[in-house]
């Protein structure tokens, strides 16, 4: 509709002014953008297959805040369905059909088959069961879910109420619920899509001497379907349905089930590890299952780079916005010609972005080492040697938790750094907050996993003081780490990161790694030598867990310079200047952890925030480039403040003026008349009748 | 549907589990609600109100989560009728309604009508101003709504857009939109329900020697109308509407608005304290606007009250189902016959939990003694004493921030506390933290009126380092504040909070003060005697700020012991481990900032940690009886987790088994067809449509 509101413009043109915050950078951005991205041609794949998603309307983000849940599952799995088409139409690769995932930025209800319900088959089932499922899992004649969460049980997978019991007359297996708590719950694509899922169970097997009592031989996980082929109706026994609303995941179908006297058959047991004998219902374990850690520890290092992705869009959306937004002259302003200053440019909102952008990269080559680690550990492990998956599986714990916990709350960072329109629809930050916030607790919480990390460090730091001296053959970073404070730690002086104002890198590094080692070696003092109760050291480990990790994002950042180095100028000073921010920001943050360890002194700590003022005002000139760098594509940015062009304003008001579909009924608000929307036929009351 | 779901039960009963929580603690539960909600009848009108509104079909908050926004705006327009016509019906005064609008629990679309628009009017419109509007709006006749903030400008109320220039000839105001950025934007009821407005707008007015030449005389108020009252369509020149999905506010309309050269009568500039003269055309000042501070304090006194309710809600969702919930056993546990701890136990889901349980009373007695000292303002500043409306301006801004910041961030983390089940909307926190993540913005952007708590802070220390020795009549809190920390910062020796373990609470209360003052002292120091830019000491102008607003909230609860020290035992001594706990919590966050202003040495701070662990294992028995004293209804609480009696788990299978309307959908997950729906007519396609 063609109206006065047409011809009107901004009092500012968002284009020029992104326009010049451009030129005012020499950062080079295809340069950058190829040293973050240039991997496994990333960029080439996600113009490509964002070239066909962006083409084909049933993709498209416009409307998506404005159905309800029940709809948002209807499109999510149409368009679940749509890609599996599309791949086949366009001959799309395994990483391709990632890329259209990621781009298309919901969780499909299919998310689980192609996840944890395929790999567990291809980890744990054995050859002649593989044989059976691998292809028509890979055809999707069939929809997986991983069955495992329960109502009563999730991080406690020893605790699983529900039963698999041997019956060694029928020699089957009998799955039940005997508990509501026994419920299986939280588990994706299986509430309404799925047609079979893998459950794990506690299996339960007759005593050899005494057949009447059964013994518990921990949870197994068991393949079975769920759901007529036909009718998609539940089969007989099981009751299963999709849990219902919850914060964000509106497409996917997180769903519960429970059993009642359900009969599987033997081979619906995973056997690649254990099995239960035919011939004598015996338990038999015919493997070592620790290469499974080995793909948790995978999963939590795609975590890491996602969660820099993650954070980037935030960050991408909030330097944007806040270069073009103007509010308030400056303070000290004399002339009344001065004009009103970006935000971007108040040190309240820089000291809210800039570390959290700082924080991107530090997440990136943290990442970049763990997918090295990852794959030289993996050779090792293929040859038997599991040597490094202690060291790893600890690492990616410590960094599953502080990279989520990070993104998720720089996501709310940012999205109050940008003011009322943050709270906006148009920031694009309403779906990914919601979805994101459920990473620090999936996948292993973070305040549960942490404990994890610190009996890794306890265990590491009581061999290392046992037997000071001797260097461990293939010796882990944190042996090497570990050796060096027990030698130093009688003569520490604490160290000072800045001289004269200028940051000490090495420095910095150490002090980091030392507080890491230092709490370490307290945990280890409580625990080991006090003999102090796990749980009343609970929160001191926690923040162990916490400092191990920044050590080693610190650690990673800094070692990444060499590689950094090869960039043209002012690339390198400028990441350079971001690991000094990410660096001194976290060391303020936490600074009393700092000083208790002796890692710095109390007086080095007052001078920081200078030095952070200093440092962001050194990246400001660069923030925009930067976050161009990660290249987000707008289309899955899907935000006004964020847009590339800078055409905020313009987008927000189209966003509401001419996309809104409240904006097309007329509402009657006279209270007098319980007619809701004006001359309409009931009224809009059935809308009511859904409650 | 019965189904052999029926009869199952979870393996612990909460309701038992909450019931020894109950009986395991002393505290007289209604005492300490009376002590606390006592004021104005709140829980007898608690208990009557809720009773009229659960008994309406249309109030029942089950399915809101399953509603699209549109829907909800629905929704919440038509509650907000029928509240209208309750209160008739019921003869409810405007505490009742209120209360009516808090059970109902989501932004009326009249909101803005009894708010903003009619205090607007009462305060700013002169008396024959009031004598027209005032009837028609008491009256619902009209629904208004109040439009200041634009799309351009919201913090920097100078800076709008919108103009309302004078026509001589005429004698009319024009009122106009000259750029897109001028366009209203996020005003309440505005989008779809508003008959009239406010409108804030630029006065323009020919200059006397130059016609030619508008002059402006900054933002003035206008009301007018802006929808027919019969087809409800926006007036001619005017485009009005809503402006699309936001976090939370579902059923509140904000919406924008722009004008095309709209003529109002002059009658419509709201006359007060100035007015455009209708012979000369000149503007005339006539009455001094200070009591307008004096409201927006109220407003923020009351956010403070609302801010403990609203934490108190996450609070009793997270204690309630942390008692109950039950994971691990004790990692130092010997017996397999031993349990699964409860997860309350943990100290690590403490230290999250208790000191917001902690928090709780000390916003309590924070604004309690704000409503105090409104009232004692109030009579001065009515008699035309406005000696201390600025200090009351200025605590309040600093607390809003502060406890808006509190409770924003402590649903999350009580949200976080909880794990999976805390992601789900059993919770009952998925809308609040929605809804509430507004507050931390509206009302004054907290990092951008913390720049003014600071000003006022900066010109108090000024006055008092100018004349340390003249104790000021009628002194303020802050006088004598600074007057002591002047007398004494030449010899200040660090205190001591802990002595042998046991915490000095004056000494606590102390240290609280000196550094807030010893912030006030170095930003007077930075600002007045350096001179340095405003712009450069935002970030601790900000630091300063919470650091005043936590040592009012700790001064304030510590003044309280007398009148808590009247409830039985164990009541006082409970509330004093709270006291202790939320200020050595905020000790140890901030302990940098406390050993830097000399408040507390660092050894001081390093053996916190302990003392924490004490008092939350102090706290932790009463916990279940400290939140029922806040007696939040249940239907309010709207969670699963958070029900008062303990059935977590039922009411969790119950929402998703048998109240969820996906699950009474059947899908046909096979991706070669594109029905989505299965066997219906049209497949489900027309959700699809929708896009």
């Amino acid at each position: 509709m063609a109206d006065f509101t047409d011809h009107l413009k901004p009092a500012h043109d968002g284009t020029a002014t992104l326009g010049m915050e451009r030129d005012g950078s020499a950062i080079n951005g295809t340069e950058l953008a190829k040293h973050l991205l240039g991997r496994d041609d990333f960029l080439e794949r996600q113009e490509r297959v964002l070239k066909v998603l962006s083409q084909e309307k049933l993709f498209n983000k416009k409307q998506e805040l404005n159905l309800s849940r029940p709809e948002r599952y209807h499109l999510g799995l149409a368009r679940a369905k749509a890609i599996q088409r599309i791949v086949r139409r366009e001959s799309w690769d395994h990483e391709d059909y990632k890329m259209a995932e990621y781009l298309n930025d919901e969780m499909s209800p299919y998310f689980l088959h192609m996840s944890m319900f395929v790999t567990t088959v291809r980890e744990q089932a054995s050859d002649a069961q593989q044989a059976y499922w691998m292809p028509i899992i890979l055809n999707y004649d069939i929809i997986g879910c991983y069955a495992q969460t329960e109502l009563g049980h999730g991080s406690n997978v020893r605790g699983l109420e529900t039963t698999a019991t041997w019956d060694p007359v029928k020699k089957d297996f009998e799955i039940h619920s005997p508990y509501l708590t026994a419920s299986k719950w939280w588990n994706g694509s299986m509430g309404r899509t799925a047609t079979h899922a893998i459950v794990v169970a506690q299996l339960l097997l007759p005593e050899k001497n005494n057949p009447a009592v059964l013994k518990s031989h921990g949870p197994q996980t068991f393949i079975m379907q769920i759901r007529d082929e036909k009718t998609h109706e539940p089969l007989d026994n099981i009751a299963v349905g999709d849990i219902g609303p919850k914060y964000g995941y509106a497409s996917m179908d997180n769903g519960y089930m429970l059993f009642d006297h359900c009969r599987v058959p033997r081979s619906a047991m995973l056997s690649r590890y254990a099995e239960v004998s035919h011939e004598t219902g015996a338990f038999v374990r015919t493997g070592h299952p620790a290469v499974v850690f080995g793909s948790l520890t995978f999963v939590r290092g795609q975590i890491i780079m996602h969660a820099r992705l993650v954070l980037a869009r935030a960050v991408t959306v909030a330097v944007r916005y806040c270069s073009i937004r103007r509010q308030f002259k400056d303070r000290d302003s004399k002339s009344p010609a001065d004009d009103e200053m970006a935000v971007l440019d108040y040190p309240t909102v820089q000291i809210r972005i800039l570390p959290l952008l700082a924080t991107t990269f530090a997440l990136h080559y943290t990442g970049e080492y763990m997918h090295e680690l990852y794959r030289n550990s993996r050779q090792k492990i293929e040859k038997g040697d599991f040597g490094p998956l202690a060291e790893l599986h600890s690492a990616s714990s410590g960094l599953k938790s502080l990279c989520t916990m990070l993104a998720a709350d720089g996501i709310e960072t940012c999205r109050r750094a940008m003011g009322g329109h943050g709270f906006g629809g148009g920031s694009g930050l309403v779906g990914l907050n919601s979805d994101y916030l459920s990473k620090p607790t999936v996948e292993g919480d973070n305040w549960m996993i942490s404990q994890q990390v610190a009996a890794y460090l306890i265990k590491k730091m009581t061999g290392s003081v046992k037997d000071p001296d001797t260097v461990p053959k293939d010796p882990t970073d944190t042996d090497e780490l570990f050796q060096f404070y027990l030698a130093n730690r009688s003569h520490r002086i604490p160290q000072t990161v800045l001289k004269d104002g200028v940051v000490n890198d090495e420095a910095v590094v150490e002090v980091f790694q030392w507080r890491a080692a230092d709490l370490s070696y307290r945990a280890y003092q409580a625990r080991v030598v006090e003999k102090k109760p796990w749980t009343k050291l609970m929160i001191q480990l926690h923040n162990l867990s916490r400092a191990y990790s920044e050590q080693i994002l610190v650690t990673n950042f800094y070692n990444a310079f060499s590689n950094i180095s090869t960039l043209s100028q002012p690339t390198p000073d400028v990441l350079r200047s971001c690991f000094r921010l990410y660096a001194l920001y976290t060391l303020d943050q936490y600074a009393s952890s700092f000083t208790m360890t002796t890692a710095v002194s109390p007086e080095s700590v007052y001078t920081l925030q200078d030095t952070i003022l200093e440092l962001m005002a050194e990246l400001r000139p660069h923030a925009v480039k930067l976050v161009d760098a990660w290249s987000i594509p707008d289309w899955l940015l899907n935000s006004a403040l964020g847009r590339s062009d800078g055409k905020v304003y313009e987008e927000l008001f189209d966003m509401a003026h001419r996309r809104n579909p409240l904006n097309k009924v007329t509402f009657n608000p006279d209270w007098r008349s319980d007619e809701i929307v004006l001359g309409s036929g009931d009224g809009g009351r059935h809308v009511l009748a859904k409650l």
